[in-house]
């Protein structure tokens, strides 16, 4: 299905399973999805708070239902969405990326309700959202981990124990944690004590389980994750990696793929060993396997992702394979219909987070109406975003509000061009990342590709830039206000 | 220059012997060089009349000087353009499609003023420019062309007796002649002497030049032409083809590349075809080498275009390479950096030609006030415009304010994602093609990739669409126009 063909020769013809889809998100990835819909020939069915009523996905899905009014109730209530998806006559759901994604009870009610879920079994979820097992999946199938506790801990004594053996630093890790909470460093037994009921306390409250466990703390690692797609027919294939070294206290802010920072032969090596955790818990569809590159050249695995990730974006870009798109026709039976030799990768891909956040004051957020937006184009600039000129961001939920992503043939290309798209975009109205993404680009450490997830806390220089707010004077925007009236 | 590198390895620096040019163009042209600049570090500056002070090119440039009052005189005056450029310490000028772009004399003025010219030699674009001379030309390369009359045409008598050798039906042409304009078609002897004359007329006017000549009229053809690249080293590559079959009165609205309708042992002859030519009149520079394809396979050499094409976006799609960027490059001087066999192609890309025109009403220009604008986005999609909300585009230039670009890996898929991007575009004020352009998509012989440039005339029952105007309510407007100036 993915594979460059010929249109002049006679193309099998895939039925398409999956007629209609609830996307149980919002926002950019949710538009995404819809846009993947609308390309299979799939009805799309949108949800919304009311808070949400004027979000972009809410315009691009085929039909929408607001699900609360509440800001958030909506989208995290599994029985209240999959209930919607029957009444509305779906027969699958896209659960996106956070809010239920991940969550093993929502891919469980939708198997019971007969509605499709566009993502791995409720088991896989349930035993990749557990660390320490994950981590067992790992080493069944020879894939090097993060030395640790063996499983949980059992009290703040045990931890300390486990501790000398480790060797400091430690981190302490919730075990149903992700997204970078329920994490705390511990530099030594002190530490590791008054942390302990830290963790289990915001773990608790965060993801209702306790549970903790201990890891070597790999002091500035980079931060290299593996894209994997399985079928249900048994093939398993890895799309390259993709470098996300660049995070701000555990956040992405840019991710590149592949790696620049990679020689080929390592790109092979946790190539392989990406597919093989996934066919060790016996995965079916898109998932990602992070692993922690040391500075020493060893790899070790981390977590796996059980969901589409905000930055599949530059993995589609460099192999042209449209991950979302291979989602649904995964959960529809489909098969791959690609081999690993298949696919290739072409050039470099960079995805800028554009957050409304205020950088320079300590990245806060920044919602508000956009008064103007102008979206950056040209070649190798792609945009996905939940904006438009008059769009209000709602304060309830997540900050990032477009992926600017940008393709280009080599490394010194891909910054030339980063630099250039990132002056294109026209934000105003609030303040966003844009300028300290401006700044990173012209780091020699970024420049020469030599970085790791130390860079943004080593380098707070960056955000020394020049704060200019870019107000349009209110003469203008009431002029273009007028003239718009008149052109009507 | 223009091939992967790993970015550990060291990179040879290449000295850019531009540091600053003048886009001798206005609109999206205008704008996809500004961004070739600045992605090279090479300062840019543009020109615009007064009716252009809003277009995006003079806010994309670092620099912009009206150069003339009225419409037009500024952007045709080459010695105005080169005097601009001298005061305004240029080396380079980039004279984009259209207007200058194919006028030798502003390359020698350029010349005698020490200012680079990013194009062929002055030589080069005028014996390209001469039909007839082009034809000698790739008869020399051993380039098939269109069986033909010897040379220019003396008079109509002389016109008649060629006509009855080559046989009807015959287009007669301006030998000085270019883009669909002095052109006609004749079937028999009497249209031919009625014809005469009006061409000639036609020529006069139009180019300056009253020669004529005459071609075998091939019916119903397809319009293939190869992307050529070459530097001054004596390298020469092509770029692969593309397909501007769907064409209206000789005017191209959706462009295609690679062809759909070609096998690949088309592709490398008439790959090889285009390089011969270039080799055979010593072309520097990126340049377009136009086919015509009969129906028993036959191909026929049409002409050269000695300046970046508007469908050049495409072929950057398919190779990644930036053809924009290239020029430049070439003009300084550089060698390519890159052999035919470095060069691949991947998936499939259109270009549809965003026009403000009223397709259901003759396509009659629709130009006005832009009252909203929504690009589209997400994966394979790409914008090269001249538009934002609230930009009025003037009534003195070409009706295309857009190109909407969009790759996928497949032709399935590009019709897929094509029908979804043109959804997601939103242009709101003005009349536009992409209602037509979704009424194509849907056509059997375009999905099934067997059209040829008879394919609009024959199929007028694709402009019986439902003409959704799509105006927002005025009190909508209003209301966001309220919104906007609060949140300001």
């Amino acid at each position: 299905m993915l594979v460059f063909q010929n249109p002049s020769q006679d193309r099998e013809v895939t039925f398409m399973a999956i007629r209609k889809l609830l996307i149980a998100n919002r926002g950019e990835i949710a538009v995404r999805i819809a846009r993947a819909c609308s390309e299979l020939g799939v009805r799309s069915v949108a949800i919304y708070s009311e808070a949400d009523e004027y979000s972009l996905h809410v315009k691009k899905a085929d039909e929408s239902y607001q699900i609360s009014k509440d800001p958030l109730s909506g989208y995290l209530n599994p029985h209240h969405i999959v209930n919607l998806a029957v009444e509305t006559g779906c027969d699958a759901l896209h659960p996106g990326y956070g809010f239920l994604s991940e969550n093993a009870e929502l891919a469980a009610i939708c198997k019971d309700r007969g509605i499709t879920f566009v993502g791995p079994s409720s088991e896989a979820i349930a035993s990749m959202g557990d660390k320490t097992q994950a981590r067992q999946t790992a080493l069944a199938a020879g894939v090097p981990v993060t030395p640790g506790s063996e499983g949980n801990l059992e009290d703040v004594e045990d931890a300390v124990a486990q501790a000398a053996d480790i060797g400091y630093p430690v981190m302490l890790k919730a075990t149903s944690g992700g997204g970078g909470r329920g994490i705390r460093r511990c530099d030594n037994e002190k530490e590791l004590r008054q942390n302990y009921e830290r963790v289990i306390s915001e773990a608790t409250k965060a993801f209702g389980s306790a549970e903790v466990f201990l890891e070597k703390c790999i002091i500035e690692p980079r931060h290299i994750e593996v894209q994997i797609l399985a079928d249900s027919h048994g093939n398993v294939v890895h799309l390259y990696e993709r470098d996300c070294s660049i995070q701000r206290r555990n956040q992405k802010l840019i991710e590149l793929a592949p790696s620049p920072q990679l020689e080929e032969s390592q790109r092979e090596y946790i190539g392989d060993l990406a597919k093989r955790v996934a066919k060790q818990c016996g995965y079916v569809n898109a998932g990602t396997v992070e692993f922690l590159l040391d500075h020493d050249g060893s790899f070790y695995f981390m977590e796996m992702n059980t969901r589409v990730q905000v930055e599949h974006t530059i993995t589609e870009e460099i192999t042209g394979v449209d991950i979302i798109k291979a989602q649904i026709r995964i959960a529809a039976g489909e098969p791959l219909g690609l081999k690993q030799e298949d696919i290739s990768y072409r050039g470099f891909a960079a995805q800028f987070r554009i957050n409304a956040e205020d950088p320079k004051n300590g990245f806060l957020p920044s919602f508000g109406r956009i008064s103007r937006y102008y979206s950056a184009g040209g070649p190798g600039v792609r945009t996905d975003a939940n904006m438009y000129t008059g769009y209000e961001i709602p304060p309830y939920y997540d900050s990032m509000c477009a992926k600017l992503i940008v393709w280009a043939m080599d490394w010194p290309e891909l910054i030339a061009r980063s630099r250039r798209a990132l002056g294109d975009m026209g934000i105003y109205g609030v303040q966003t990342t844009i300028p300290y993404y401006k700044q990173i680009l012209e780091h020699p450490d970024f420049q020469g590709a030599d970085f790791n997830t130390g860079f943004v806390e080593r380098n707070p220089q960056l955000l020394e830039y020049s704060s200019k707010t870019r107000p349009e004077s209110i003469a203008t925007a009431i002029a273009a206000a007028i003239a718009a009236q008149a052109g009507l």
